[in-house]
């Protein structure tokens, strides 16, 4: 386990000490679960009083807060207190466990595996993939025939991706993700009688510095690719659908569905339990607010919420404008 | 398979015998699918139609309803119809697929196994993991380092847990669920160009008696746990984003989200496809309507409903309200 | 790889060729990322612009454009677009990955396997199941005791199947789907104070031709089976509730959760991100928009829309109509 004193600790933030503490910390914690061995963060006023009570030794303390610490307690004051806590998480990480490939993963003969590679157990990697060097993949994972792993990438355990998918380097795919499943396609048969499967024939081509999380879908073009750009990252239980084409620095929160088609430019982000028609293109760095059902193209930089949507400002004034509605019927 | 005579199920559930049948009864089913071995259920008096065309020997039936079963046919009448449903399911239940520990499953040597285990073929058990006694894991788990399982917990197949996840006594963790990936943290680069990945050094920690449904995700803490309470009960699908505290006996129905850091007191209550903003608190025996959008606290006992959620009581006068208000406006 | 000539494509679609090509055709793309060697597909006007600037030699084309391809360059006119591409597709389709049963999966000795099965490295059969002729099962899948898989099914990497599942022929099964996981029942104990498992000794019952997306979940029956209709096809993390009933070509688009006893009768439709109370019925034919929230029974045929739900048409003069007044209002 990694332990520094008061002192190493604000180098490391490049913070200004107030008080003092013998203390070696040793961990991070939130004030109320703490003990006396690790920091917490006070991000604004209303904590200090948690702080009174907490056994924290130190606190990491936006430099806009002005408190004193207890006896043998200190606070770490800086600037940028969001920054701050990721250099100190960075320093207490223990980092993703570590192993050898292990002897039962299976590897056909026409796999090519880099240097530096580590393969867990029962994995599966099938003919003719490539995993360059450097690549992690956690146990119980399936990799199909044709696929390319790109240099540094993590895949975590359980995950499926179908064959002939393209992942770039220093990816994070999570556990039981599913990557490059047919895209949902039918057409009526000749008598109208039942459902013909379409052929999904594509792949899925994802970018650089992608993570995609746990059980979140990415299924592969009818044909051509459906594509994820370098430095998106997609939260858990996200579906993905067939041809979506996903721009670079997009964030997409969780339970959100793409439906087949649409086009997120750059820097879009949207919001948790987000539905999206087919189709639909989401213009450059446009936000879509959790719960939202987009139905039409959102032009680049705007702000929409609401089922159906509307412009965010124009959606919560009707709201506001129902609810008065509402209340002046009922107090009639 | 199990079977009873009329008597037997009679005692089984405490109940009263009208009419009289000889015919054994091996199993439950639906009236309109039940032959002469099995015993179904008649909760209302719509479905005493539907007995009359049943081949059931033998139904369930509220105290409440009056009614007389043909020849060579019976009722068992109870005071509680839910209690004896329960009762006369854990009578024909054959119980979960037993097994040995299978051969091909890897269990790393400094992992410590219970007595009366059962660990499924081609499931991975990593460094240090703590296997409690009586604990089954079904085929193709992957339970990575340092974790600990409490007693007679079951974990079924295709489950991926993270390092350091803590689950308690007597749980049942359902299949492909992910616990412990990694919460959605990211903070803008210095140039503002990229986002860069917070770590996420936390955990999970599971109490005694919870359920987690399949293909559910329950994401490990940025620092501290992420935490679900005892007796808690989680369905399918749900999303359970990074340092989530939720209490004692909550149920979460299923394709639901809580975005990070919200806290559910004891006894909340959740319907399916509902969004939680981040930071929120559902205050002790609060519940949602299914399909709600919460954006704030919601305090102890409250019934909320709709997007944005308000009282379910004002939010179904709003919403007949709007719907006169259409009519009339139409009608005019 | 496969590839054609002009002629050869233009018999497979039964069209019309207008213009002429030299070049051999081994792929279908997109009109802006093809090659020379790539159809393409141009279903309306606004693409021919496209089309000037493709590398592609070939395009379909409705029979109601009319455009002049360039130089060795060519158009197949067709009747039916829609079933022209999936003609195409299918003509440039690799099939999927083959293999032959790997010495790493496990099969229980009381399984059945039938003639021409692929069972997939790491996979596991359990005791009494049987898999019927021409199975394909990708590594890492887990099909537990007593269940039956029909002729011809596909079942892809880590997905999980419970114990006594019925799956029909010619099913496509994608990956990290849970099929058979137990029903979200619970009652309240005696004493008030915690929630008691309700077992759920049913099964699941999939008839033929179904297809089923990746990470979506059918739980079991209570007790009776959970059935999915023959030619039914779910797409991605959908939620089917235990004993919900689904009737013959249905289709359900991703993230839709159904509750418990949900029934869909014949050919219904159920657009993305919608929820369904438990026990309503969807008779034959009726069709859900996205993001709808069913309270209650749809009539057959009837379209529905919006949370809570109603008749597709009103909700939309609905919509608009407060729309309106908000515009009246604001502007006041």
């Amino acid at each position: 386990m990694k332990s520094y004193t008061l002192n190493e600790l604000a180098a490391i933030v490049n913070g200004e000490i107030i008080g003092n503490t013998t203390n070696i910390i040793s961990g991070a914690e939130q004030l109320d679960k703490a003990n006396e061995n690790q920091i917490s963060f006070i991000i604004s006023n209303k904590y200090l009083k948690t702080w009174d009570n907490s056994k924290a030794s130190v606190a990491l303390i936006d430099k806009k807060i002005n408190a004193k610490p207890q006896e043998n307690r200190a606070f770490i004051k800086v600037e940028n207190a969001e920054l701050a806590m990721a250099q100190i998480l960075s320093s207490f990480d223990p980092g993703y466990p570590k192993f050898d490939t292990h002897s039962s993963a299976i590897i056909e003969k026409t796999a090519k595996i880099g240097n530096g590679c580590s393969i867990g157990a029962n994995s599966y990697i099938g003919k003719n993939v490539i995993i360059e060097d450097g690549v992690t993949i956690y146990p119980n994972t399936t990799i199909l025939d044709n696929s390319r792993i790109g240099q540094g990438t993590i895949i975590w355990s359980n995950t499926s991706i179908r064959e002939r998918t393209i992942i770039g380097a220093m990816c994070i795919i999570h556990s039981n993700v599913s990557i490059g499943a047919d895209g949902f396609g039918f057409r009526p048969s000749e008598d109208g009688r039942s459902l013909v499967k379409i052929p999904q024939i594509g792949n899925v081509v994802i970018g650089n510095g992608v993570e995609i999380g746990a059980n979140t879908c990415v299924d592969r073009g009818k044909f051509s690719s459906t594509t994820i750009g370098d430095g998106t990252k997609i939260d858990n239980l996200v579906q993905i659908a067939h041809n979506c084409n996903i721009g670079r620095s997009c964030i997409i929160a969780g339970t959100t569905g793409l439906a087949g088609g649409v086009t997120l430019e750059d820097g879009v982000m949207v919001g948790g339990g987000v539905s999206i028609k087919e189709q639909c293109t989401l213009h450059t760095g446009s936000k879509i607010g959790a719960g939202t059902g987009i139905m039409n193209d959102v032009p680049a930089g705007k702000v929409m919420l609401g089922y159906p949507a509307q412009e965010a400002k124009d959606m919560l004034k009707e709201w506001a404008l129902i609810r008065r509605f509402v209340k002046d019927f009922n107090s009639k």
